[in-house]
């Protein structure tokens, strides 16, 4: 039995965290970290956990918690894994950091994109990039896995069998994204209030979102070029649930039954990517619930331009199931225990 | 191997049952039957069920579905179960019937509620109302169960132990019910229109709604009185979930000691009844997803009123999630496989 | 031309004041106060009215707004205005007051209910209660209104004329009411984050919501007995609305004919009570955005009770739209200047 | 005073002329045409405008109307206007046609992107495109106007500027638009039910939507080149509002100043086209219920691209709204008459 500790674990992705493990037979919580709410019980601030969860909520403390834990998840904001990172706590526990502090390989990018100093700059290059269908062997031997971020799961996996095929030209990449209103956290503040989002879509962060050189970085490996892209996330009235429309030129003429082909010889065998019928196109609501990404594309001939469309549940294959999905892998379990969470429709 | 078959798989309490059942380790199932969309994919209909079911609707033929299945689920309007019933078919096959046929042992009042004529009289008597946690032993004895009404199953269970040890005046008793959408079926109506829905609340069915016959007929049970009481349901913009809110006068005085020892004396040992921590109040939202009933009351000394409050999840304890329940209750089965649902938040 | 001056002018109240005095003919607004924006152009804060409102935010200096106003609205936290007020102010300047701290007459139940010190009781007297269909005649000469809270509007008016006919037994009035989550506020606080608000349901403050003592004042006029009632609030997940359901005893036998008189005899020529056919019930959405209240009743022969349903847009009716037609009544205006706003659908 | 015609009066365009001309000073409605709810109310449709509008729902008959009315506006399905037009009609009364009839000027592109025969193309040379904004002197001498596409109104507008001045590569130009779900219409549709649209988003009509070759024609007129485009809708969870975000090449490098006093020159006077501070993106709830355009661009060096944002309540200025605007040109009325309307928040 793994003995997972989460830090972070009263924000939403820490609560689906305990939500997902609290269902798989190979692992147990033993720390609920959370500094807002230290020897609250847990149950009381996510009341749907009571009867289930009957813990306190403790400390943030990463030293004591790798004596404790085989592993640890960091649900917490930029800058607090690398803070806290040691070779002693690598040496005790594995950690799955689903903040940003060890996505990007260049940390002069990281801290231009997140305006902070990266504290531990020595773990990034061991840190494994967690994207569990690309990367998957190097997984199963990490320490420390970077779990990727929510637009970026989604954004990379609809886009590469065709950045990686060569079929698209990576210049004319064009990222537009949509997110429910988890996506923006458990924080107390205005723009997120019910009535400010209610009944109501806007873009954010136009140019400027910091999961761009996460998205370019990645789709820069599998084109193996640099690549410079445009991604626009939107705010979205509703919980869960992130949807991207991307939009690239394609290099070559191309029949939908070879596109279909470059999809099926990446995903054909993978249990959460589920490449749609023709002329399905992916719906949030499909997902809800699951680590599932819902994936589909469409030619047009008119404008040489292919537009591929993802979905996936922003906490779980965007933060808490990719990271269990993680945990499984470097744990050698099979790749889907505890993620077996069937869509929930309506 | 539990072999099950749905009769209404593509409404939204059919869809539930398919995603419970999908996660039972005893059951499977053998029939979907869906008469709109006979021959089609199930999961072209649900679409999240896309590789995960991949079976094909078929029509709704009750007398085939007995010979090939251990328990028959009729998710379908009322008047075609009691139409379909003879002896025959309960004599090779259990029927869990999630309409409302078998619900009221007075056909009369059956038939004045809804409307129509009875086709099968003769069932009725032996039928067991499948509220679990009030006829457990009866049901485990079953052929026949007649599974309750979303709003009875809350309205119900949140006032049993109340009227069944007295301690409310029956005559004043007031519920005041609250559902989401989904409660209204997946039928293309106007009124259920998204637009027509969103950001707006209303009351329907004000004194005649057919689920007051009901909750009379079994809180008479409990309180061993004819009971006679108001029941306003309202529709509120979200997908799933039912509220109760029930006001009743206090018989006696009694301390709020007093009350919570004659709720956890009825349902200390429940496992879905979770009687919440004195001063919270039940929101829908932390049992989604789930097969939990949250219940707590207020007393009020101003008024000498008690007000009870319950939420479940509609279309789980309210439809599918109880019917599963009920199953293995028939087959002797553990009475939570198949419905560890953790509630879903956000 | 009236110079109007607002305190708390971005509030959701404050906002829909706004709103509301910008399409009136013979009201201008003077100063817009908001201590939490002072100096920041009002459209920075409500991007609503960018080229609509050109002014900046002000201090919430009643003195010097006395000064330059004819009429000043407080849109502000309870104990504000009443910490505030003298005799100078009232000498110089008309006051809507739209917090509690003038609608209760007896000012030992404002601080039990409220839990704070009442600065000025000795104006409490003076005050006029400004629900306009009641109070019309006292309203035009007041110098000082207490403007009704949101569910009290909704909650007195429903009930109102069947109060005064002594047509109900009031000992067995119960109010369960529903509102939009606009009506808590623009503040940032957790539970009112658009994910915690979003597809949930909950009552809150039962048995002690502060509306409770305002309604029985004034019910309690109208009945011309002391009344103690129930009033239980839920949050719905809608920005605006309020919907009442209310439930009485009928004190002897009426029919429908006559009930309907009672309503026409108070209402029949009230601009902005609507009361509806037979049948039909209210719905928060037929009148959002607008003044008006629209009510239905239903008898019950089975129970001996009479549920009553009232719908009104808590910021205007529940609020600013109310407030403005206590101005309009102070200055002589046409009661309904500024106020012919039809409700917006869908 | 003008006497205004509505056919189609019941569906969601036709309940919000009605809505706007209630408040026009100029014209009042002669004629509410609903084939499918003759003889019933208007009022027992949309239950909004009780003891608002009186009168009752009648038959389709243009000829009969052209008798009646001087002005008639067709929110009709695409189809009915062109097969019910001819000289007569035109010789009596003007015609604001808000379905797709008369928008594009090639009928062998409006047969192929419908998929039906125009019944009556001698016509679409005389139909003036109504975008007041760019079509505004032909407007005011036209029998006939094409209302603009809901969807078209946003996307052209948001563009214009910078195609007319030839300062974007129009082959780039890519358009992803987000539309509540009222621009889907009234109709009783299994995806338009409120539990399938809530709490979801997706893509639909991807590359073949039909008002891809309006934007196509009238951006074409705009920059005087033949524009071939890439648009992709999408359906958001709320009712009202489209949002559109635009992506294109930079032609040439140009400053934020450049590109402002751009749409300065066009849009500087213009009283329903907001162009926003540098920095803030549209929202669509801030012109809810209003005539507004909300624009803003950001210019993105690292890709020298372009993106542009727009934001309309897709019924005010994306239907009735502009229909409105258009007849107070055609009559010579003030161009705001009717549509001072604020956007109403939250």
């Amino acid at each position: 039995m793994i003995k997972a500790g989460i830090i972070g674990a009263t924000g939403y992705a820490g609560g689906e965290l305990v939500r997902i493990l609290s269902g798989h037979k190979e692992a147990r919580i033993v720390w609920y970290g959370s500094r807002s709410y230290i020897d609250r019980k847990y149950s009381d601030v996510y009341q749907n956990m009571f009867q289930i969860v009957d813990a306190q909520c403790l400390d943030d403390n990463m030293e004591e918690l790798a004596e404790q834990a085989d592993v640890i998840f960091t649900a917490t904001p930029q800058g607090f894994c690398a803070s806290m990172m040691n070779e002693e706590i690598l040496g005790k526990t594995k950690v799955i950091d689903l903040s940003a502090d060890y996505r990007i390989k260049d940390v002069s990018v990281y801290e231009k994109w997140y305006g902070i100093e990266h504290k531990s700059p020595q773990f990034i290059e061991e840190a494994v990039y967690g994207l569990c269908e690309v990367n998957r062997e190097d997984i199963r031997k990490a320490r420390l896995v970077a779990n990727p971020g929510c637009y970026t799961t989604c954004s990379i996996l609809t886009a590469f069998p065709l950045a990686k095929e060569g079929l698209i030209d990576m210049k004319t990449l064009i990222i537009d994204a949509k997110s429910g209103t988890s996506g923006a956290g458990r924080g107390a503040k205005v723009p997120n209030l019910y009535c400010e989002v209610n009944e109501n879509i806007k873009a954010y962060g136009v140019t400027t979102h910091r999961h761009t050189p996460e998205i370019e970085e990645q789709l820069g490996y599998a084109a193996e070029e640099k690549v410079v892209l445009t991604f626009t996330p939107h705010l979205v009235p509703m919980n869960r649930g992130i949807l991207v429309t991307e939009y690239a030129s394609l290099k070559k003429s191309v029949t939908d039954e070879e596109i279909k082909a470059v999809y099926d010889k990446y995903y054909g065998n993978e249990h959460f990517i589920r490449v749609l019928k023709e002329g399905i196109c992916p719906e949030t609501k499909w997902v809800e619930g699951s680590n599932y990404v819902d994936i589909n594309v469409k030619t047009d001939p008119r404008t040489n331009r292919i537009i591929m469309m993802g979905a996936i549940d922003n906490l779980v294959k965007g933060a808490a199931g990719q990271a269990v999905q993680n945990m499984n892998l470097m744990f050698g379990l099979p790749e889907n225990e505890g993620l077996n969470l069937v869509p929930m429709f309506p």
